[in-house]
């Protein structure tokens, strides 16, 4: 059997360990091509870049590998790796693993899961994957046989038209994963707060920071089932029609 | 009667005349505060700004009437405006008027349009608007009064909760509009092609560029009221869940 051809991304940049275990997972799963980084791009939602030229890097080339990273977005890895490298579309696309939760709406900020979107966008079956543990040094060591059972999966049945995965894991903390849940995105928002400071030169700059806020503790949510222990997926599309308030919009009077 | 407080952003940067149209308008309906970015951040999606600090500039400042721009994305604007100067919310936001259209899958990538994602994410009622037609020279003077009767529909009404509106406006063509129209985004995507250079120093770089290709040309599209003069509305939210699809997923095998 021919073996599937595999494009990785993350938005930790090509250095974060996190993309370093995906990519030693999907080697062992099909030809893996990465296209990532060559710098954080956390919080870059789905930026591409126009106004100024991409660069790629070479970085390593074997016959079932190929690396390379680039001074563009997660999105644009994806573009490139398709249209500059392969010149074709890879059979899946995988992107992370973020360290740090895309449960939410976070996954609305997310590089990593923008590069799923953009697959998905283009028909190219696609998972982001993120670990609910920001720290750089995260413990990956529980995640390996979840995300080939889930890969493997999606290899073979293929996911439904217009449709990506947004899968989280929960961090490693002693207790075992209790399995995968399929959930809907948890109602949230992130309260910022910008911390004001002085430079040098007594000028203001600001930080942002903020505090996550969630009243929707639903049990289908991906915020529940992290909470729980189970590794969340939330099935996602990319059509932001609010069908459900066409017939309310037609009601209001839009007569000139 | 108090005057509405108007929270206006961009992603063209704070220099754009499609801000300062939006500007004029919205300064006859209320008391205005811009917050744009200080560049032009087409492109940037719903990116956010953690790797380096934020700067503002104030601009202008009268009593009814207050501009600053900063060095972050649309929706740094949002979030800087609410939390470093209002230190409160506004009771609408508005973004644009963009040069080019927003509509179809266009959203995705638009700066403009997460500005007003995340005006709804935060509960106000945000608007953004988009004229289609890319030239910086756009000619602007046949959107008053559409953009007015939008804009004071939804001070009056609101919006559904968890909703907000994606505008696009037909280029000025010598045609009258036709009306306004309550749409849904069309399917569609861009086929990029890269165009591959070389630098003096005989180094490769790219400049991303593409073609929209859209083969969902119904009645019910952003697209089609679009190429048949209508004013195109599509009510957005910012739940990415596949909703219709989480039953076929649950049939999937995920038992490790």
């Amino acid at each position: 059997m021919k073996k599937p051809k595999i494009l990785i991304t993350n938005d930790d940049s090509v250095e974060a360990p996190g993309i370093r275990k995906l990519i030693s997972i999907m080697r062992q799963l099909g030809d893996v091509i990465v296209m990532a980084p060559d710098k954080p791009q956390s919080g870059m939602g789905h930026a591409i870049t126009v106004a100024h030229p991409l660069r790629i890097k070479l970085i390593a080339k074997e016959e079932d590998y190929e690396e390379y990273s680039c001074n563009g977005t997660p999105v644009d890895c994806i573009k490139l790796a398709e249209k500059a490298i392969l010149h074709a579309k890879p059979d899946l696309i995988v992107s992370g693993i973020n360290h740090g939760s895309n449960a939410s709406v976070n996954v609305i900020y997310s590089g990593t899961i923008a590069a799923a979107i953009e697959g998905c966008i283009e028909g190219v079956p696609s998972i982001g994957f993120s670990l609910d543990d920001y720290s750089w040094d995260a413990d990956f060591s529980h995640v390996d046989e979840y995300i080939k059972k889930i890969t493997l999966e999606v290899l073979k049945k293929g996911l439904p038209k217009d449709t990506c995965l947004n899968v989280n894991i929960p961090a490693l903390n002693g207790i075992a994963i209790k399995g995968i849940r399929i959930c809907r995105q948890a109602r949230a928002s992130w309260d910022e707060v910008f911390d004001a400071r002085k430079d040098p030169h007594n000028r203001d700059y600001y930080w942002l920071t903020g505090v996550f806020q969630s009243d929707d503790f639903e049990e289908d949510t991906d915020q529940w089932a992290l909470q729980h222990n189970f590794i969340a997926i939330v099935p996602l599309h990319f059509d932001l029609t609010a069908h459900h308030h066409l017939k309310n919009l037609n009601a209001y009077d839009w007569k000139i």
